[in-house]
């Protein structure tokens, strides 16, 4: 049994809701669509609402509202709370609240299982720095990189072109391609409007970008989507990938030798182990020279109903979700004390 | 107007109730003590039973059980949810559900501001992996370590001595020193008994260490406690460390030059810079050779009421609290693809 859960505070807010409406679309197990908008409030969205208008005219506030509790969600009635029985919560929130580990966290206190990353995986994958020197620390290769704030010195980045990207936002939102020193001050005020701290790197005119995404099974093996080389207009904007999130048909597979294809898997399983357990997440590499780098993980890719397609529906059942240790304090120490202070 | 949160799920529950417990002492101005037991259930926990019976007898489930909601904890009534109006939420959980981050994004997500480190910092902390990565990111010097699942050979390990600690649990649980290989299986052992990966680093007898806290105040100026050279026998174990907890004098001050003060000083504020805003953080350091090394990040330091003493009750109005950007969509994309599909 599985449920769906969509939205969140996030300037990724409205590409949550269209890749909720394609998931809708590969997936009829869905059990209850549960939409949670900016003010942090969770709606439950019958099946036949769940399209485009019923958010952006705000005709979601007239569905149940609901609650987060203790092992499941609850609807609110005159006779006390109800629990809904949501089964097993797959999420589809990008960027903040859901891929920034928040969501993941109420789940795991909440003890409700779910398909997403777990929180340190979240925060691990959602903060480009850190994206950076967890991908060193496994041994994936990753381009060089600055990072900057506000009062940074810009001296760093007088090397074109680069590209300048917001450290904690995916969906290209803030990114922009700097060629020479005119175009920097707008790039800077692009990124800025979005985060404290951007990523700066040297942009890479026409590199090869592959696309791979992956989680493990119950068995322990990792189950890989097709390799996609990802079209592009120089790099895909916004507005691109948007409209791209809103596709159902499947990618087409990129034509690389098995060798490359054996790399990218690697690396992928590299980032995957065993950290990001429970998640179906999507690795961007690029290939210079023959060697793959990391540019980036999506822990919650919007594309996911289109990459592994052709056994969507299945991967619910598949996927290995990590289990909590119960913990139950025997008060033993706090004895000690007691006896310590002469008060047992 | 400040609560005091305290327990939650880990093998630090006990410690958390200690620390609440010699926090009431110093802190008078304390509205409510809220207690998160094992089961993951708030209660609220009534001044005059704040010791330690209330808890290892099980008597504080006769108290008031509470929900965390929007903005607040809410008592629970036939005539539905009443808002307690908690103020700020001082949190001293350790361990699980407190420095694993999870309690910090539950009270980012339902806007309740609090004393403690975002999620991110507590991650960052809480992982004695991840800790070495950030410092070593920040110019911060470590020991070398290296990490082992219960899978991973232990040749790398055949140096001895060694310590060897659970990698995400604090209070010594689990930690041992390896001094040769007799010894070895036992600490693997009592390590993995807490977690699945363990760090392993060269213990070096007698090393000279300082532990130094601190937090940001409103005019961005980092505000230190003194720096204690702590007492130990070889090193501090659970239960001296726990003893030590429900302790309410001050520590006393270490006697060393000026130019090591600002030394471990500076290495405190590229730790604390801009990560752990919001939190009273302990950093503990070793000094080598002359040459400051971070141990151990303490995002909720259970000594915090010791260290900061003579000063606590003001830092509660001191402390600078991050806020979180409200997001509101305009739904403009979705009215975008809405036009590109001829449905608006």
């Amino acid at each position: 049994m599985v449920s769906l859960l969509f939205g969140g505070r996030s300037f990724e807010h409205e590409i949550s809701i269209v890749s909720a409406i394609s998931v809708a679309k590969v997936l009829p197990q869905i059990k209850y669509f549960i939409f949670l908008d900016a003010e942090h409030k969770f709606y439950w969205i019958p099946q036949e609402k769940m399209n485009s208008k019923t958010f952006s005219l705000g005709e979601y506030k007239k569905c149940k509202q609901i609650v987060l509790g203790n092992k499941d969600f609850y609807s609110i009635g005159f006779m006390g709370h109800k629990a809904l029985n949501v089964g097993v919560i797959l999420s589809v929130i990008h960027g903040g609240d859901g891929e920034d580990g928040i969501i993941s966290s109420m789940l795991d206190f909440y003890e409700i299982p779910y398909i997403a990353p777990r929180p340190v995986a979240c925060m691990l994958s959602y903060d480009k720095h850190l994206t950076k020197l967890y991908a060193k620390d496994r041994g994936v290769k990753v381009l060089p990189f600055s990072v900057l704030s506000r009062t940074s010195s810009t001296q760093a980045l007088e090397q074109y072109p680069s590209i300048l990207k917001p450290l904690r936002l995916g969906s290209s939102i803030g990114v922009s391609i700097i060629k020479n020193q005119e175009q920097l001050q707008y790039g800077l005020d692009s990124a800025f409007e979005y985060d404290h701290t951007i990523l700066v790197e040297p942009f890479i005119e026409g590199v090869k970008e592959y696309n791979l995404a992956g989680y493990k099974n119950q068995n322990g093996q990792i189950v890989y989507s097709i390799i996609e080389e990802p079209k592009k207009e120089e790099f895909l904007n916004f507005d691109n990938k948007y409209l791209d999130f809103s596709r159902t048909e499947q990618v087409s597979r990129a034509e690389i030798p098995q060798e490359l294809e054996m790399q990218l898997k690697e690396n992928f399983a590299k980032l995957y182990n065993d950290c990001f357990e429970g998640a179906i997440i999507r690795c961007d590499f690029f290939v210079i020279d023959g060697e793959v780098y990391l540019n980036e993980i999506n822990p919650i890719p919007g594309s996911m109903a289109n990459y592994l397609f052709d056994h969507f529906a299945n991967i619910i059942n598949d996927i290995a979700l990590p289990i909590n240790k119960k913990i139950n304090p025997n008060y033993q120490y706090i004895h000690k004390i007691q006896r310590a202070k002469g008060k047992a």
